[in-house]
């Protein structure tokens, strides 16, 4: 078995190439397929496949479907949260909004949400009542995790445990529930579920503190878009969270001035820096990818295997984009 | 067994007034239980309600759970299209995008699509994966129908064939699938799950005509609303697309003229009513309402419960609001 990110990727990248859409009505279909085809990291699906191939040592391809799902779900937030978030753009190209309309984006949205609930039942057989419920359960969380996030926006005494709550259901509980449906569809007993869950949900916060510490502190070269635009968005990362609870007066004047993007973001930096905010954000993200790779300790694996998913977890913790 | 529509609508409305929402986030949960208790008829979970107590003679509240996941669908349906439409009143009050705004109908729309699958999971056993497949196929054809009819606002040759056929998709495969799924719950034969269905089909055929009439053709003292909105609004219904199909120069020039609303009404009314729209949409209503009856002849059924489905028929095409 070739264990490595990239090998899993590809086989969810092929799966979502050859996902079936109906020729029916094609207006609402169209958008799906852009969406979909936007690419990505793959990196819900690419889980989600490899938990399976580690614990059934079968072809991860047994269970496109299931994994398919969860990045189908994936991306219909994605489409909804850019209507929900006026943004422009995904992955370098117009969002699905921009590019057709709100009504458009809302409908093939809701389109994709079915379809996800579709593809996890295609071929799990009896499994799927319990995949359902997992699948269902974490669905409802990621809501209440975005409306977590919107009404953060209007908050300013929003709390660091607040916003680890937050970013827990919006985004990582996702990561937990593609590690648990592979574990699940590989027979696992409940503790492995639970053990691959964890280490989902715990690579998933590293993942997203490390997005935040990566808009503000990136090398732009590499990041692939402009770095601050949290700062210029006044965005509720940690950074600004954490920041807000030690010099709430200093920075709130710097945000509301009226200063040039550029002159705004080396201001608030100042900020960050001296309270060495870079510094304790990558420690964070750090405990949270050793937590994600201790989750698996008592859990049986193959040695490349093991390999594959501690090295995820460093990884999390040190990419650059 | 009190075999009356207004006897299955009341288990429906306690049911809707008992269902559990999260403690978490009330700002995501509030607009669903606003717009769930704004009423409605609850045709569609007194309809499954119906079929089940008929086919099983057993307490219709058993399957309350299976009969609401179609009721929150339904209204899920509502809030996304009312966003879409831009509507700004549904029965008789503030739509949930107006009494919030658009990004609180968005993600509370997505929860309650989430919401609604897991209600027809609930107490469903080991019939929730032929459910599924039934719910999930009609959701996806009532977003086709949702898009045809969006497509349909832009184009002046839709055909009456087109019409039926959208109608179709985005009404009336929502009530044979609340007829099915009861018929499933009482353990139906194949059979008898497809009369049902294709009863509950033609039923809201003959329920949307009627509505198409009522508009433009009802009594405004007991129609609730006033008359004409769709001639004002341009809908097309299937009054509007027979009279183009049929003196298309002559309605083209009254709707682009600039007239007084209820003088563009009466002339409208004029035109139709020389092509003898009202009789030609009142015999097409009785036609699948015919039909729908017609659909249960071989079916086994009580006295009481075929009169009750037969009336339902005639009602259909008689109401007045």
């Amino acid at each position: 078995m070739n264990f490595s990110i990239e090998h899993f990727a590809e086989i969810a990248e092929n799966g979502v190439a050859n996902i079936k859409y109906p020729s029916t009505t094609p207006g609402l279909y169209a958008p799906i397929v852009y969406a979909m085809a936007s690419g990505g990291k793959r990196l819900r699906p690419a889980l989600c496949l490899a938990v399976y191939a580690a614990l059934s040592h079968r072809a991860p391809e047994d269970i496109i479907n299931q994994a398919l799902a969860v990045e189908m779900f994936h991306n219909f937030t994605l489409l909804h949260d850019d209507v929900m978030d006026r943004a422009d753009i995904r992955r370098g190209q117009p969002t699905v909004h921009r590019k057709w309309n709100d009504n458009v984006a809302i409908l093939s949205g809701d389109t994709m949400l079915s379809m996800a609930y579709g593809l996890l039942a295609d071929g799990a057989g009896d499994r799927f009542a319990s995949l359902f419920e997992v699948f269902n359960r974490t669905a409802i969380e990621v809501y209440e995790g975005q409306q977590m996030d919107m009404e953060f926006e209007k908050r300013s005494d929003v709390t660091v445990s607040e916003y680890m709550d937050m970013i827990r259901l919006k985004t990582s509980v996702l990561l937990g529930c593609a590690c648990r449906i592979g574990a699940m569809m590989a027979g696992a007993s409940d503790y492995v579920c639970d053990a691959f869950f964890n280490y989902g949900e715990a690579l998933g916060l590293a993942f997203q503190l490390r997005d935040d510490w990566l808009d503000t502190f990136g090398d732009p070269a590499v990041f692939g878009k402009e770095i601050g635009g949290d700062i210029i968005n006044r965005k509720k990362t940690w950074l600004l969270i954490t920041c807000m609870a030690e010099a709430e007066d200093e920075i709130d004047g710097i945000l509301r001035e009226d200063l040039e993007p550029q002159e705004k973001i080396s201001q608030v930096k100042r900020v960050y820096n001296r309270l060495r905010l870079a510094e304790r954000c990558q420690e964070l993200t750090e405990r949270y990818s050793a937590q994600a790779a201790d989750c698996l300790t008592n859990v049986e694996l193959d040695h490349d295997a093991r390999d594959f998913f501690t090295e995820l977890c460093t990884k999390a913790a040190a990419r650059s984009h």
